[in-house]
């Protein structure tokens, strides 16, 4: 393992009833947790979902800044009155909230000065000494204060913005992953994949998810590890196991 | 509102490194919470995704369990070693944990003794007083003990046994939605939503989602609230205002 990196994690704050009343799937989570770890080597340990009430804004924020290197939030920062998270934030670190020259200019300019109603202009408004993250695709900019990075809950227009959080990010150790799909089920490897997960406790992750295709039923055991290496000889023990036991293996 | 029913509200709590990851898209969000309003009048407020760490799911447990009415965790009871959602629960609650009695029965049967291996036996595991919720699809049970109810993480197997939860829950008060898709952009409805709301503030929350649609673009407005009456109230408000600013309206 290279030791100029070191482990850096996150927890992500999905702020809006909609999804949590079901009516809305989340998309983010799965999304931002790729792009973190692929890009950025950062791990995602925590996520919440929680109501668009100020005061459990504010208790969630502190404390889930508190307990990770970096904060993602999404959703509430556009321009109706259910959009809270900006001034929620700014809450909770006891900082001035008001019009961000900056994304005041960019609005102004985007929408015109003759269609900039207070909606929009809702919308320049966050901590005063946030940095920017900038939005390609409808101009209201996501930002970051201290070490939390807010972005809108759209998914197509979070994902036109995530490239331009990367900068304000301190990479980690990536985290690589292998999966080997068995046509068994768990209980039949329980007892082996529990041996190698002991083996090889310090360096990799081992977990078991059942999987339906075509009709049968089998097992994806994923191996998740810093290190390539470790990776390897894990694939190796497992695959010794599976051919000793004459499972069938599914190739995607 | 009828006065017999009081609010009922849950957290859900997903144990799984693999939603964690981004590897797997949660499903079991949308539909526990669709699902837990419509049949029972349970209102779901907060959900967490965390590690199949045993130390972090006995602290959400303590937590959650102590805020909410009731719990449900989703994942980690299953025969491998990252199976872990039982002992932790209890732990959490400092019961003792092993093998159910009915539960070990069921499973017995249903696999044959012969094939009944150390797997298979310690998704009998549980706490030792626990209610069981029963499985039509794959028999291995979840339980319920104090306000926890715990399911499996696949989602199908999820979905056929939540009808058997029912017998454990109390109702609360059921939460009517009603959306209006308009075709108008946020910012030019913002003003009067936030006067809507203020006006029905303690009767329904009213909520706005940008949407995309043949290549339109739109908001959905979505009235929530217990009170069949004050929904149509808050619609004909909306409407008067739609039909004043001319703003089309969407018909599914």
């Amino acid at each position: 393992m290279k030791k100029k990196y070191k482990k850096v994690n996150a927890a992500i704050l999905i702020i809006g009833n909609e999804i949590l009343s079901g009516r809305t799937q989340d998309k983010n989570v799965a999304f931002l947790s790729n792009w973190l770890n692929k890009n950025c080597g950062i791990n995602v340990q925590e996520v919440r979902i929680i109501l668009d009430v100020e005061k459990i804004i504010i208790k969630n924020i502190k404390s889930l800044s508190k307990k990770f290197n970096y904060v993602f939030t999404t959703g509430g920062i556009g321009p109706t009155h259910d959009d809270i998270t900006s001034q929620s934030i700014s809450k909770a670190f006891k900082l001035k909230y008001g019009f961000h020259n900056e994304a005041y200019k960019i609005l102004e300019k985007y929408y015109g000065k003759k269609n900039f109603n207070d909606g929009r202009k809702k919308m320049a408004k966050m901590p005063l000494r946030a940095k920017l993250i900038y939005n390609p695709s409808s101009a209201a900019p996501g930002f970051m204060i201290k070490n939390v990075l807010s972005l809108p809950g759209v998914p197509s227009i979070l994902n036109s913005m995530i490239e331009n959080c990367k900068k304000y990010l301190v990479s980690g150790l990536k985290i690589h992953s292998e999966t080997l799909n068995l046509f068994t089920v768990e209980s039949n490897i329980s007892g082996e994949l529990e041996n190698i997960q002991k083996k090889y406790i310090k360096f990799v992750d081992i977990g078991s998810y059942p999987f339906f295709r075509l009709g049968k039923i089998g097992v994806s055991v994923v191996s998740r590890s810093s290190s390539k290496k470790k990776l390897k000889q894990v694939r190796s023990d497992l695959m010794e196991f599976v051919k000793s036991k004459k499972i069938k293996i599914l190739k995607i």
